[in-house]
């Protein structure tokens, strides 16, 4: 993830975006990407829309990570570390029953 | 990345919820959790929100993540690469101006 | 609301449009108009956005209440009524401080 | 419609509530409700949903509306006047075949 994030930054950089990252806006676009993949879906089947639009999907999941990556970079959030605490935080609201 | 999708797909297993993981309601998840990260910022200034709740913002981002890997897992996707591709072509999008 | 309804289902009904209007992608479509809705605020304080997108702004409100009023249509809902009883439940939760 | 503003506003005010009502956090709250709304819908079909969460599907209806009512009362949008031009609007961009 640090390889992604340092080439998602860098790309902002050379930008000059950087300045513009307010953590209430990227948030914003995290929910505005979820909405584009989640686009793909309207009106259809999951096998339809795998089907008809697997590029799609596939540009926009990476978009969600994206605007992800920069949150948790500017929060200095170590997003790994934060899917593990919260699988085992999971683990005890979720029981395996056997 | 392939070792976080292990675990969390491991955490389905052991309760039996991939027989639920259709990509159209697993794209509504992402949705859903993407809402309630930004949740934490109505009403409120970025400053304020990462202030005051900054432990729940951390715990929502997971969540998206989470989702994010199952969607991957089951479409066989692998996101790394596809963040790769998408800073590509938004590079050719929006070159750097020197 | 009745007429505004009447008017909107005559709409889809002209297009063949109606036989695919399950809840569960109207509801679906609620949500992503009202992600077009926000779009516009985007890197956007308020100010900016309503003064340079004044028109899409007022486009995107006009398209949730379309999907809304297919919906309530759909499940035979009265969405005045419902308004005024969350209304009165809200100055339940939320009782005036005098 | 204007009397259920008038209700909706009246209440707001009795609780002081609108000096904090920018539009970009009123967009904002339309869209976190209509995810609140399409949360009745996740891992489940249309027919199972409604049957099983009605209350509350009609519930988080109202709260996208009341939201909605807000935002067109803080930009003076007539929201009938906009929905009746985005059919016509809509109409030329998918013309009825014949």
């Amino acid at each position: 993830m640090k390889e992604m994030t340092n080439k998602v930054m860098q790309f902002c950089d050379e930008r000059g975006w950087r300045q513009f990252h307010n953590e209430k806006d990227l948030a914003l676009s995290i929910s505005l990407e979820a909405s584009e993949l989640l686009e793909n879906f309207q009106w259809r089947s999951s096998e339809d829309a795998v089907a008809e639009s697997r590029q799609n999907i596939k540009e926009e999941m990476a978009d969600v990570l994206i605007y992800l990556l920069q949150l948790a970079n500017k929060m200095e959030v170590d997003l790994e570390e934060e899917v593990y605490k919260k699988i085992e935080k999971n683990g005890v609201k979720y029981p395996v029953i056997r």
